[in-house]
């Protein structure tokens, strides 16, 4: 291990605590002390055993919010690590490997050492900063980020800018910012035949026959077509279970795990109503148990958004692409705030990998990105 | 247990041996015992640890052979019986219950008391008797009746007529026989698509989605019309499952279990050939494992099944009715000798269920026709 900046210690030092989703690990204590030291006030907020705090900075004004996640998803094997996943190194390439390294402890060390910086180089800058950070992210994301932003709400505390340090970029440093998610609905779908022997056909109904055409037809159908923003909504069939693993049975039912990620051109209701109306069209005996997962947000070109572009731009030369694809982030929980969320973090190509890596100087430069960013709303 | 005549006696003898399937728990050297009491020739063949015999009376002439299994189902849960399944009763409304009561230990019993009631009779009758007996059956089948037919091929043992005890009557005794069965050819059938993330759909490629239409064709496909002796090809999907029960993973493979019941109107390639031209015709990454269980037979009319019509008619006034419904039975493997094979036995209307149960009457029933089955085909 050869940390060469505050921000690859501060990195080394989380990574080094096995915070496996939903453990903490003494990461948040590490982070709130950071930030103790320099002005903040922090505020621990366990919530059914999960660990969050909320810290801030400053009594009035616009208030700038970093959020983020300690917990990690497990190593898998620990075999196919070229190293230890919880013992971070920075390799002859330049790279930081460790798990947690890109998702998301890289930007949680940078959010410290830019804020750190900040406050040390404007000690009377405008507004306020605000930290909050959960240790379930990676897992059921029930206790976390969404409980806490329920503690906001009841507060009244206002949140006018969000940072969450999600690994956004997809190449290079700052090529992505996620300005918004798209929504999640999935489904478990249930198709009721008739149980029978295959040797007498006309005494059962196959569920697997009756869904086919249907299943073909949900998979085929245009659902809407995006815009500028997002991408057309789409349906995946995740699962799909028929049989008693009996060669000779036919199933009494078929069961079809499903999932809608949608755009803000599609309401839950409408494609809830156009699967049934397919459903109902193949004349199938069906049942839905929906499942919400989150609704769609979108943050539009804005103040946060400028001021992250432009401090891209200024540490990198690059032009970053404000992008909405990709999964579910807490970013769609503060989003209900009425708070302008971008996602803003390193590369994400090895994220939930095993070989978790992040280029080690691109978190000193997503430092100078953070830190200029502050500059640009809170001077 | 109030037996009344000696076919129930021995009915009741036999389903007191818990016989489940491959045990045979001295069900056969109890029929042996017999056997050999009225004159044949008693040879235990057991084959792989699968108890199987064969016996004959007589040295030259047509030969009529009895053929059937001591193995049973397992009972299913106790509780679910009104007595236990392996105390044979008689109860008030004539039934005997018990498990094997109608498959097969009840035809057994027919067999041995109509044989040892025709050679006290006809002791000088012309041809010759046979038994070709297992207890695997209801198992793999594959060291049963089978493999026993291979050792009689090897002999050269001339085998003209066959009667299957197994249960082919419907509503009312003897309404039913079974001339033939339909073949059985399985498949297992793997779609491969390209693993990914539900969030990133352009990345993967679902084998749900490219399967369903295939899925749908297969299953509205018209293999065949059938002939005057067989219902049309059926083909069926009896378990499907794709999906890693995460519900944000597209999966990478699918998998289908099918099973055609085929007709004498197809052949295995044909229906392998149509198979996959279905698939290729909607550009599948596919594979299929093929498992062949069993060619189709057929008895045509002729000596048998005008023997047994006869003697179905003079003991229950009934024309019975020659099948080649359902599924398939030892009957096919003792077809390939060559002989002529027909399946009669009492009502099939509960058998591998709890509760199962034949009327006991229709039992001695079954003797008279087995009986009378011997005069005309022997004497
Ligand atoms: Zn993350
Ligand atoms: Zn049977």
């Amino acid at each position: 291990m050869s940390p060469v900046s505050p921000t690859l210690e501060l990195a080394c030092d989380l990574i080094s605590r096995p915070s496996v989703t939903p453990l903490d690990e003494g990461c948040q204590p590490l982070m709130m002390k950071r930030l103790a030291a320099c002005g903040f006030q922090t505020e621990p907020l366990p919530i059914e055993g999960v660990e969050n705090f909320w810290a801030i900075r400053g009594t009035t004004g616009p208030v700038l919010c970093f959020a983020g996640h300690t917990d990690v998803v497990p190593s898998g094997p620990q075999d196919a690590w070229t190293q230890p996943p919880f013992a971070p190194i920075i390799d002859a390439q330049g790279m930081l490997l460790g798990r947690g390294a890109a998702d998301m402890k890289g930007s949680l060390a940078a959010m410290v050492v830019a804020v750190e910086r900040f406050v040390s180089d404007h000690p009377d800058h405008r507004g306020r900063i605000a930290f909050l950070i959960t240790s379930d992210e990676e897992g059921p994301a029930v206790h976390g980020t969404r409980a806490v932003v329920e503690r906001l709400r009841e507060r009244n505390q206002q949140l006018d800018w969000c940072i969450v340090g999600e690994p956004s970029s997809t190449d290079l440093l700052g090529d992505m910012v996620k300005n918004g998610r798209r929504g999640s609905l999935g489904g478990t779908l249930t198709i009721r035949g008739k149980q029978g022997h295959v040797a007498y056909p006309h005494l059962a109904r196959n569920p697997i026959h009756l869904a086919a055409p249907a299943l073909a037809e949900l998979a085929a159908e245009h659902w809407d077509d995006g815009n500028a923003f997002f991408p057309p909504t789409s349906f995946q069939i995740s699962n799909l279970n028929a049989g008693t693993g009996a060669t000779n049975v036919i199933p009494g039912t078929l069961v079809a795990l499903f999932n809608f990620r949608f755009s803000t051109e599609s309401t839950v209701e409408r494609l809830q109503q156009r699967t049934q109306m397919i459903l109902d069209k193949h004349k199938l005996d069906w049942h839905i148990d929906w499942s919400l997962s989150g609704l769609p947000f979108l943050t539009e070109p804005g103040d946060l958004l400028d001021a992250i572009a432009a401090s891209i731009h200024e540490v990198t030369g690059r032009e970053t692409t404000p992008s909405t694809s990709g999964g579910t982030s807490d970013g769609r929980f503060i989003a209900t705030l009425g708070t302008q969320v971008v996602e803003l973090g390193p590369v994400n190509a090895t994220i939930h990998q095993v070989n978790e890596k992040v280029l080690a100087s691109d978190l000193d430069l997503l430092t100078d990105i953070y830190y200029r960013t502050l500059v640009r709303l809170l001077t």
